[in-house]
């Protein structure tokens, strides 16, 4: 038996309104400032980024991997889960990241739309893309260069660059004269001023396993629109 | 000389870009979860009070006047600014009251929106409207009733009622038998449990003078959506 | 070299700025009331249902899975591209239900923290939990049951009960009793609706594959804040 | 007799749920991306502002004064009703004017918090302060500069300067190459432009009567946060 939403409101007249003074903060509310309430953030969107590189010669741009242009956390859960259950020792175990690399983990990791926008971008203006990523690349084959080539079908595809450290990240933009570099991470922010180039942020989903989430916009850099998925 | 966007990020990408850690919380940033972050408040619609009210006899409803029917904080920051620059005492000098309510100081108030929509729809049902106000009347005649009747073209237009405390707003609500008092004040929604009836919060507008400002839902109550003017 | 915002502020400052009537819409630009804009939904926390439920016997309480209690896109992003990458036909294939139900896909799903907090809250009252999900078994053991229990640590685990459509969903609301079912379909508002139980809406992570989102709050329900992770 | 918010739960369990699929809108409801969407902004906080000027010599900056400086309102309220109820011919009135210039009504005008900050900046920078309003001064005195003046005990000020049109606006600001031109509305921000200078957007309260609200962004302009009041 359905009723209107008038036949609950109804009830709600006649019992007595049982509202109490937020003792326990239970109802905590929310004032006109809280709503208005906006980050000093640099937003940009994808359309705004193609503006900005308008008539300028084809170039080399980087991304970082992980919650940039994959949601790959279900790999990390399952590594997590089956490695080290109660702590973060699974990242610096070798049979993990054999583990993920050989039996193609990434079929799980569900590719970002904001990635599809970005690699599109670059790709019609013939720039050079590489995927450059601080996992470690295990004891045997990769499948994530195939996984990223696969998911955004990338004609003309660099293997993914396994830095494994912040370093051999800046080296990498450096070496590579790349001039953007996109990622969820404060270490991509810093690896991209490191080197000098434009650093772009990409914002990480809310249910990433890779905890603190980050506050984009913290070094002042433009910070994708809508980036989360 | 005007140059498009690119000519500027052409720029920025030469000049090596200028981020720094953000030692001096220069650039807060923002985490994901702060932008999905909402407070548990139940909000309604004018719309939702209304079809909360289908089939239901014409009642008694009572409306809170500052900053819930007019945006009032003009005549205020006027009264303060002559009466007392560096204090609220003006609040409570009758020569404050009786030269707002006796110069229709209320000409320089700004109708709310949602109090239009609200009084409309009362009036359609044929409901009792009464506006109730915690303003002190002030010793001569009082032109806030026909500021009001005239902003909102109300036809059967029963006198402000000024209570000039909380007590007297509760006796009133109650022998009149209201069943809903609207208010932004949180003074407003108190007496209205005090009596029992139905509270329905109106948010009070950023730029009021009249702060702190309140939460909206502190009481669990309902709050009127997009109801700041 | 590292700069402080200054030069890189100082640049913009010489260089004319590049700003553009924005003919093509690359600058949207926003207004206060978009900022302020609300829309009218019920939004409780899960304090507010736990003291909503505050002195009433143990009861029988439902969970939807995919989205309520596991981020399990990763199974249905996989199970698309090995099956009907073009075509959501993996959907009605015996072959894909039977391939994630016996070797464990949800291995990879992850848990969502207000499916904690809820299963938390209902243990502790000695509620009977019960998982009711729309997936098809498959023509095999299941592991999703097992899954969950160990995601949430649960004691007493009543096994996944498999429906396969949203009839027997309402029948099984009905059968057993429950008082409440929460979920991220407008299908399991509408079962829980239909057996005229209290339905509690959990929100879908934006990136989730089941698409398109839903419009959390259309049927006056309840919505949990924060609830997407 | 008031209750908890457990004896209105209460109820609501008992009552059947009255939840109505939403045939006429009654509740839109929100999703998940609606709740994430960002408009792609340049937003900076007063504080980015400054840390923009660091080391630079002493600078001529203008301010426009309406929803920028001032929330004026009241008086353009108080003039349409009292020259033109139905139409916005007051405001090509000299009577009007004259009238709200001559007889101060910017009493009744509440300054801006976001003014404040920002004249603060920029005196404590030694720089020149301009006012340049787009309102008639009518013909007698003008009270608005002495208001200014008052509101923000602003001790070296210049006085306003009435343009009444955005070409004498350009104008005043090239001949005075001003550096930093902050406004609420789009002429503001094209006035600035096309001097050729760094336009900052103000913005403008929503409960102010200058309708339609703008698109602050809409010029790629950098938006002050929190700006509103
Ligand atoms: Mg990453
Ligand atoms: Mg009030
Ligand atoms: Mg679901
Ligand atoms: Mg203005």
């Amino acid at each position: 038996m359905r009723r209107s939403l008038t036949a609950l409101s109804a009830l709600l007249l006649l019992a007595a309104p049982a509202f109490a003074e937020d003792v326990s903060n239970l109802n905590p509310g929310i004032t006109t400032s809280e709503i208005l309430a906006t980050a000093p953030v640099h937003w940009v969107s994808v359309d705004q980024i193609a503006a900005s590189l308008e008539g300028q010669a084809p170039m080399a741009v980087g991304f970082d991997v992980d919650d940039t242009v994959l949601f790959s956390s279900p790999c990390f859960y399952y590594g997590k889960m089956k490695y080290s259950p109660t702590s973060e020792d699974y990242l610096k175990m070798d049979a993990f990241w054999t583990d993920i690399h050989t039996n193609n983990c990434d079929q799980y990791s569900i590719p970002k739309d904001v990635a599809r926008k970005l690699i599109d971008l670059h790709t019609a203006r013939g720039d050079d893309i590489y995927f450059i990523t601080g996992r470690t690349r295990g004891s045997g084959g990769e499948t994530l260069t195939a996984a990223i080539k696969k998911a955004f079908n990338i004609e003309k595809m660099n293997d993914v660059v396994f830095t494994a450290s912040s370093e051999n990240k800046v080296e990498f933009l450096k070496d590579h004269k790349l001039k953007i570099y996109y990622g969820d991470a404060d270490s991509d922010m810093k690896a991209a001023i490191a080197a000098d180039i434009r650093p772009i942020r990409v914002m990480r989903a809310q249910n990433s396993t890779y905890k603190p989430e980050p506050k984009n916009g913290k070094f002042g850099e433009e910070v994708i629109v809508d980036s989360t998925n």
